[in-house]
């Protein structure tokens, strides 16, 4: 069961640990990497999410801290096939990834092929077995709310440890209105991860307020030191 | 040696044969698909550009004709290693796909791991070996014209037969410039593909004036009814 956590009494620690340290760009060099997960390391968030390229610097860089590696699989469209997908997923977790951020078969789900969506996470979850938690990256953008329903039951049958918003490059990303629906579409055990848009420390509250225990950022830095001005 | 198209003397079939039409976006279904591949059929173009996930479905509706089944590899960030690009490479040979659009590690280029890039792009060659051809996505958006000209050379050099200006998911697309530059950049024997932003016959007709030899289009039906009109 996931703990839901309490903005008004939540500590700078707590906060870092809700803190998915976004370097996914596709222009990123080595060298932003390597200032990615010092910054990562520094405030000891919950993870970096490196491009599936650099799951090997990250894993060398973060080795001794608490800060997870973090990959994504099928990026950014989810169009991937689905041996493609477990393919990408192996090779992340043999370069050190322990998390990994995959995107749905978006078309499947709007094309009603919800045992193919089904099957595509499920064919993840297996190859991730327990080196690695998966978050199930639905796309809101594209989706009705019926299929984000819809995606949050594959998700969740198909063992996903997480269902997450966005993948911060559609046209829009996390809403308000999103959080609340896929949190009360998955049972306590499926935690719920913002990304796309949480841009300071006010939209970081307000995303865990309404039962996020996960958020992408690039903007970290500041986040995390408006909070530490606040306290 | 790629012939060279002449603007005023271009024919219908010879415009139709420049033209890649595009089903890439990550929220197009199957019956999107399908009414893709009957247009692309009934103009008779080069080649669908569809999604991976939409490889076998592509090849079954265009068997019977002159349209090529195409597909993307590292598709649009580029970000992936160069052991999923290869494994999604040769998935996509088994599913019958006769072309290859796939994306340049951005991130490499940028960090002037040449030879990254270049061996990145050799995979991809040596797995489509002579069952398809490759066209290296540049996704000039993120490079300086110098990291664009090195590309093309890196493109050329790793045996590519087509350099090609962008995914059509970045912020800009094709540019006449740029276009030039990469004309200019490589041999007689390497294409040039404008990708992103033609949507418009007088669009069309202006990429080819600089040499392109191919270019993805959305607005396929639209652009070739005028010319019909026009003829």
């Amino acid at each position: 069961m996931i703990p839901k956590l309490d903005v008004d009494t939540l500590t700078f620690e707590q906060l870092a640990k809700t803190i998915d340290h976004s370097l996914l760009r596709p222009e990123l060099t080595d060298d932003d990497v390597v200032a990615g997960c010092e910054l990562a390391r520094r405030y000891d968030v919950a993870s970096v999410t490196v491009k599936p390229c650099h799951v090997a610097l990250a894993a060398r860089l973060t080795a001794d801290s608490d800060v997870k590696v973090g990959t994504v699989v099928g990026f950014p469209h989810g169009s991937h096939t689905t041996a493609t997908k477990v393919f990408e997923a192996k090779d992340a977790l043999a370069n050190g990834a322990q998390e990994l951020d995959m995107v749905i078969n978006i078309g499947a789900l709007r094309s009603g092929q919800d045992d193919m969506v089904h099957d595509d996470i499920r064919a993840v979850v297996e190859a991730a077995g327990d080196k690695a938690i998966v978050k199930v990256i639905l796309e809101n953008h594209y989706l009705t709310d019926e299929e984000k329903v819809r995606a949050c039951h594959l998700a969740e049958e198909a063992g996903a440890h997480y269902v997450k918003t966005s993948t911060g490059y559609a046209p829009t990303g996390a809403t308000i209105e999103d959080l609340k629906l896929m949190r009360a579409s998955v049972g306590p055990d499926v935690g719920v991860k913002a990304a796309g848009g949480v841009r300071s420390l006010d939209a970081a509250l307000e995303v865990i307020a309404v039962g996020a225990t996960r958020f992408g950022a690039t903007r970290t830095e500041g986040i995390l030191e408006e909070f530490k001005t606040r306290l």
